[in-house]
């Protein structure tokens, strides 16, 4: 692959060589020659005057003339080097798919499911009754399909995942291994005796199109109703979701947060890891909220939070400045009280 | 089921029409014609005006004079409203088994392991040596049950549960999907050369009655002895409780809460998530810890904690409140050393 | 074993009956007639008047002539005491193995893998193509091993395991239940339209040898070359290792831990329970990070830190030692301001 077509897959503009070669992609800092990198993010700016790269995506405000650069280094300007990246390695790259094709003997399929074109079952899956798997959709090695669940098409559940029953997974959704879909929500009515009784958790899980959990998060059914993951939802390792939350479009939590039941999160939501949320709040669209934070309250639209309990990021961070210098603040508050009571001794002394 | 029949299952008083046909339940907010609702939490007290419900159950206190409820709304009054809808919750609406009944055909049972009568084990289920799983058990695909643990009468394990070697878990307990009982304590031995010896993890884990534990929750083995979850306690999901830990009888702890090792958890404690308590302390009957605190001295019974590191949790409030105002506090402090300067130069002057 | 035979096997020195009968181990306040008890950690120092322990062995410091001691009490002297007792722990205790031996019938084996001698797979282990397992390596129930990954010499895997395609094992690695060793690195794009792109994750997992991963821990492979953990490395359970990551030889992470993608942690690090760890950054040889702390910024080697966000260990404590006391802090304050102003009043009224 040529810079030149290099350019043309990914709508940008070559500087230097049009003709030069492209074999494979690489990062700017270990790239060689034949090599395709990115300039994105500016921690890495740095390596642009060593890398040995053959070509570079940099964005269209870069300046190809700046000094230190190496002769015969090729730019390719795009709008956003690394998007542009991305497909070039989709193109270059072979990317291996790890599930087997048909359905493996041992897979335990009941005579009510239904499965679609093409799909994919791998040993000792279990497909429950009444369940539907669409078209194109591959289910690894010992993964669980209660009763009356569905999968929509072209997903792809890792090895051990389970899905109970009733819970439905949209299309083109990605399951990581030991992911637990629609466990019971965590309901128990305390009883005047001190033991709880447990509250039926009726309810499902729908998650929509074009999500990703990651490995071993659990997802619990709503007590009625439903939770919903809604489309293009991205989920990290380890993370928690309640009984009955909602997680809006395009939402991104990082991993290991966790999310109190009935919360309703908002779309383009960015939940860093760690961060724990209560229940019964609303997060609004394009909140940010930062690792580890503890929000108690509902957020406001596009706003930043963080800190345990978190506050608004900015005067986050102006607290913590103080808290940072508390023991010399002490100090002076100390020196503050023997000044002031040296003055007023001195006052007293003045008048009588 | 009338009204009346209602009242008459739970124990209540009809104000109202005691004919009135209830058809299923609902939540106060969604309820329709022929729905029963209840009111408990205060929070949800405004949709009692505005509510469709044929009938609402409330306490015994509950004015059904007040101003601006609907002509016609039945109510139902009882000593706890949300127990009483539980009870006819359950009675309405089916609750679905999600066990298959029977021993699958790929179910692998040792020889020496005894099941009790109305055991259900589901596709690819493992049993090992010398196993008992008592009456009504049903376990769901997936789950392995190592060598010599036992599993009481009544219980529900949910898919790709493991229990290892000579663990033992009551009766009426649920496990759900991918909960891990019985792994290997976390316990080293540092030596000289900065490498570490593996302590030989040669405990159990004993599960007593009525336990319900959280998807993809651990539980370590003891080293020596036993970890024990008394009867009653409710864990959420992605808890992890270590070796030699006891947790109390009646004590629910919410997801991603971490417990150290050797720490004993009393009786009727509520744990909020992500709360992490270090080992070797002891967490007094009837405590609360609030969410994300950190734990790492033992507690007074029946008091509430919160915080990183804990405080006594009103003590706890007033610290926060000094925190939020932090920068203007440092402010003050500024401006006092000013003014004590000035005052200071003020008294030079007039010595002089 | 007589002491004395313990006294050779260990390294030590009896000082008391020589030929006192050891039958087994037990913990130093439960001991009793026939047992060997240690004492290391100070704070049973207490239990070393009142244990019926037959002997005990401490270290070479111990004074065996201090008072309260229990006459006809064997004492073995040694340089380690508890590693001292894990060695006749392991002597006199017979530790059971939970895995059974051969392949089992219902076992999936690709016809390429390549197994070594005495390798045990349990019932409904998956092996996909190319894989090869090592000698004496054992593999628990529901246990896959992706297409082209690798598992060395002497491994134990606990049920339920995944390991995804071509990842390595080294060689005398456990991995407890349901522990998820590659799912892909959380990569995303993020597009004008603000949908995410998948960031295909090309690379890999290596685990070095001698690694324990703890119950539902999960490891992502790298999104290009390789996440690592080192020789000698333990994880406890629920531990989340993110895309790149290195963790260095002989470093120990407590339970429900989080490491962001591409930071490199050094060897003989101490890391415990709930801390989170930003991406991009160094954790220094032999740093130590306390419980829960939040880690934003590279470590210095050998320090400790603690807090949210984290602190040198010290200044920590001083700063929470303020905190603690911050209403009567923001009293004092109010009562300057007061005392300033009145102060101030009085000299105007001098100078009137």
């Amino acid at each position: 692959m040529t810079t030149q077509e290099v350019a043309e897959l990914v709508g940008g503009e070559v500087c230097g060589d049009a003709t030069a070669l492209i074999r494979k992609v690489a990062k700017i800092e270990e790239a060689g020659e034949g090599d395709l990198s990115f300039l994105s993010n500016p921690r890495y700016e740095k390596f642009i005057t060593s890398t040995n790269a053959t070509a570079v995506l940099v964005s269209r405000s870069f300046d190809e003339k700046r000094a230190g650069l190496r002769k015969g280094l090729t730019f390719i300007k795009v709008v956003d080097p690394y998007i542009a990246f991305l497909q070039v390695l989709k193109t270059l790259t072979p990317i291996p798919d790890p599930f087997a094709s048909g359905v493996d003997e041992t897979a335990v399929v009941s005579e009510s499911a239904v499965l679609g074109s093409d799909v994919a079952l791998g040993a000792h899956v279990v497909i429950g009754k009444g369940v539907r798997i669409g078209s194109g959709t591959k289910i690894g090695p010992g993964c669980v399909i209660g009763d009356g669940a569905s999968v929509g098409d072209g997903c792809r559940l890792y090895p051990n995942v389970t899905v109970y029953h009733g819970c439905q997974v949209g299309n083109n959704v990605i399951l990581h291994a030991g992911s637990v879909i629609g466990s019971d929500g965590f309901g128990f009515a305390p009883k005047p005796d001190g033991t709880y009784e447990k509250i039926p958790q009726l309810g499902i899980v729908v998650i929509e199109d074009n999500v990703e959990i990651g490995a071993n998060s659990t997802i619990d059914r709503a007590t009625m109703g439903q939770t919903t993951i809604k489309k293009g939802v991205k989920l990290d390792n380890l993370v928690h979701i309640a009984h009955n939350v909602t997680v809006g479009e395009d939402t991104v939590i990082a991993a290991q947060t966790g999310i109190s039941g009935s919360t309703k999160v908002g779309k383009n939501v960015i939940i860093a890891g760690q961060v724990g949320i209560v229940g019964h709040i609303e997060i609004s669209d394009k909140t940010v909220l930062l690792a580890q934070s503890g929000i108690s309250k509902s957020t406001e639209a596009g706003k930043t939070y963080f800190g345990y309990p978190a506050k608004e990021h900015m005067r986050a961070l102006k607290i913590e400045a103080v808290i940072r210098s508390l023991p010399e603040f002490a100090r002076d508050v100390e020196e503050l009280k023997k000044s002031v009571e040296v003055l007023k001794n001195r006052l007293a002394e003045k008048r009588s």
